[in-house]
């Protein structure tokens, strides 16, 4: 595995590698990796030639008041998971080389960005899509994988890709659970052992939601009713938002439909930790 | 020379063209073409392999007072032109494709927006980036030609390119000017007779600007009150902004400095029709 820190190295790694005639798959990261994003590279593995992991805590996607310095690195660790999932190429660069001063430039995508996150956490997605942006612009790859854990930055990097018409392709990858259901996320590591048990209530709850719509509940309000009833009864979670929300437009449904997809999320806090997590439910 | 207006179409050509080691330029236009857009054909031609002209009147670079929907066409004309000048394969997109229902993602560089035309014409800029960013990765160029004509605009797109990682290089081409001074731009077409004629002051403020500094003048009110003058004396002028900026901040200078350069730029309206012009001078 190539080790690249400088934007440069990395572009004309890229163009070689297109020239000779081979697949780029990129997985962005912010690094302390878990099976999470292991998944993410071996999937890349399956559909380029080589694979591109980078890691990078984008300060841009995280508000003042939020965890930028206090989220969890360790770059030791996180190189040597990378390669033994199989990436070639790991790409770390700085946060001067990335956000020299006087940088002045956002991508922003209007609209589905506004609401779930996005009404918690306003400038997140602006953030997400300028680091992608220049992600795409440095590492030049044919396919880019992203987990389905972040339902809402899928929607929105598929959008981002379409209008800006970046020519590479998005592949989702499905969550990877702990046995007992909480989704993996960098973040769990913030967790009290109180407040890991309480947060195995999240996945419960969307499992719940799932039964609901399978037995025929079209009534949403119904549904979010019994979420928050489950998750409140732990002491420590503080409930952001639960939404039932058509998977394309984001926007909350008004009733379960016949027959397609609704998308189930929350944001959840336990203490100081927010957590996210979702499920896609299909209506056959 | 080949035209192509399907994106997909233009993005396998210019990928097949790369990989064969070509080096690929583009010159971004609205059409209407005129010897200022022809000379940015010929730079681009002593820089790359493969010329790709693009013609697409950008709706959302006008606001909607402006004159999107009478802006000067005539696509048989521009197609002889630009092969006549070089051009290797013309782009020239639909509106349809370019913004399909449900667009949604705008590039926006903050601060060097803001002033001189972004004062007048606030969304304009935002346009100008987000076509320029989707014509870039349709055509994915090695360099991109840009008139001078356009001051704020190039600024404004080195600093996109530099901010995003566009791995590309901007080159400028000089003002062209008609035999009487007056800067080639599609616009000119919407001069009356009279309009016409007393449209040459633009260019004689201009120079007049330069001979002071030259002369040593280092208090820009006194050359900016003198160009004023000149240009109200024309009966139909009307001025929106005469600036002496700092050619990269864009940021007014409180006093000509001893070396270096600065930015003569303005904005004059002449019955309906806007036009700009500018001059960078140079401090020996």
């Amino acid at each position: 595995m190539r080790i690249i820190s400088s934007v440069r190295e990395m572009q004309q790694a890229t163009d070689n590698f297109r020239r000779a005639g081979k697949l780029i798959g990129v997985v962005p990261t912010m690094g302390y990796l878990h099976e999470g994003h292991l998944s993410l590279i071996h999937l890349a593995r399956r559909h380029a030639d080589v694979v591109i992991t980078t890691i990078f805590v984008n300060p841009t996607q995280f508000a003042p008041n939020e965890d930028f310095t206090k989220y969890p690195r360790d770059i030791e660790r996180d190189t040597a998971l990378a390669e033994s999932a199989g990436t070639d190429i790991l790409f770390t660069p700085s946060t001067d080389e990335m956000y020299p001063r006087e940088y002045r430039t956002y991508v922003v995508v209007e609209q589905i960005t506004k609401m779930l996150e996005g009404q918690f956490r306003p400038t997140h997605f602006r953030g997400v899509t300028t680091i992608v942006t220049k992600l795409f612009n440095i590492t030049k790859p044919h396919v880019a994988v992203f987990g389905q854990k972040d339902a809402q930055q899928v929607v929105v990097i598929k959008q981002m890709v379409k209008d800006l018409n970046f020519d590479l392709e998005i592949i989702v990858a499905p969550i990877v659970r702990e046995q007992d259901g909480l989704a993996l996320s960098s973040r769990n590591v913030y967790l009290s052992e109180s407040e890991r048990k309480q947060s195995i209530v999240l996945s419960s709850a969307l499992r719940r939601a799932e039964e609901y719509v399978h037995r025929g509940e079209k009534t949403p309000s119904r549904i979010i009713g019994e979420m928050k009833k489950m998750i409140t009864a732990q002491p420590s979670a503080r409930v952001d938002y639960i939404s039932i929300a058509d998977p394309a437009s984001l926007e909350d449904v008004s009733a379960i439909p016949h027959h397609g997809s609704v998308l189930i999320s929350l944001a959840v806090r336990f203490g100081q930790t927010r957590l996210i997590d979702n499920m896609l439910v299909y209506i056959p």
